[in-house]
């Protein structure tokens, strides 16, 4: 069998529960987790580099775009933001399941740079709940939620790109098919080749 | 959401236990049916057509080859047996999955005649179990054990060509991972592209 982990991408429109899901997921599955990003930003009071994210300098994280140490990477408000290879890299040797919650445009990224890894949206079960849900959080005003469901409409619109859809209807039924796609991604042949060729050899 | 049934095609060597599995599995899951197949051998005292087998004459199995309403067929004894189309093709569009309990080379042709089919193969956890199976068996000399584990040797050869392989180390573990792998086929994008597209449409 392939002990290697699997590196899962997952993406989803702002307001579908990704972070609910993805807590609940990781602390059900203590073999799985979550892949720290890079940054060019100041840390904020209390976050710590390797915990939060790993702080670098410009120069820091130009020097790995150009030697291909990140995986992915995008800048917001003027601060880059990337996935570096390296820790990723070392956690599916482990055999450790590694997840990037990434936008859709790093997703593509990972597409180019990991061909292995699994892409997985999050979906809201409709437009409707998607509006309840980020009218519920109270912390934007109408424009915002208006912004916020116009990106999301063109995030949805890129799912056909991703292997796998979760519908967060509830939570548990989002962790079940969470669960089963890692569960039969590690019985593809892909990832069982090596075991059938030991069997092949044993005989 | 894509209403459709899937279409779930399962082989293994002789000894691993499908049959189990198989059983367990169709106990569990009232949306899941096992294709019968056609023959033209007689009915043995019992069988039931439409229920063992649908019992067919050799003009009417040869009317059905022409007229590309056989999934897969072969000749065993003399004998034919194959896998009609429209009794398949029937439970998929009511929304069933249906399962197909055949030889690799049947499971072939299915890649063939049914692209959008998944194709599980069921291995022993080593050669060693297996021989242990088909020895306790009790009901074959040790000739017969030998032609088998040839024969099985042979037919996980070919596992390559399937998408998942499950281990049948216990059943419980077997049918964890048939469950997961079925879930997960109806998360894919080629089953949720629709379900995308309504809720894109939709807002």
């Amino acid at each position: 069998m392939n002990k290697r982990g699997l590196l899962i991408v997952l993406s989803g429109p702002s307001g579908v529960g990704k972070g609910t899901v993805l807590r609940s997921y990781l602390e059900k599955n203590p073999g799985a987790r979550l892949s720290i990003s890079a940054t060019t930003r100041q840390p904020r009071t209390g976050e710590v580099s390797g915990v939060h994210y790993y702080f670098l300098t410009e120069k820091e994280f130009d020097k790995k775009i150009e030697q291909n140490e990140m995986l992915e990477y995008a800048t917001y408000s003027g601060h880059q933001y990337g996935t570096p290879r390296e820790p990723v890299e070392q956690m599916l040797e482990d055999g450790l399941d590694v997840i990037l919650e990434i936008e859709v445009q790093g997703a593509m990224q990972i597409k180019e740079s990991c061909p292995d890894a699994i892409f997985i949206f999050i979906m809201p079960p409709n437009m409707q709940e998607l509006t309840r849900r980020l009218v519920d959080r109270k912390t934007e005003d109408e424009e915002t939620i208006r912004r916020r469901l116009e990106r999301s409409h063109s995030e949805i619109a890129m799912a056909k790109e991703y292997d796998y859809v979760v519908i967060n209807d509830t939570i548990d039924n989002a962790l079940e098919k969470l669960d089963a796609i890692v569960c039969a991604q590690k019985c593809s042949m892909n990832h069982m080749k090596q075991f059938v060729e030991e069997v092949l050899e044993d005989a």
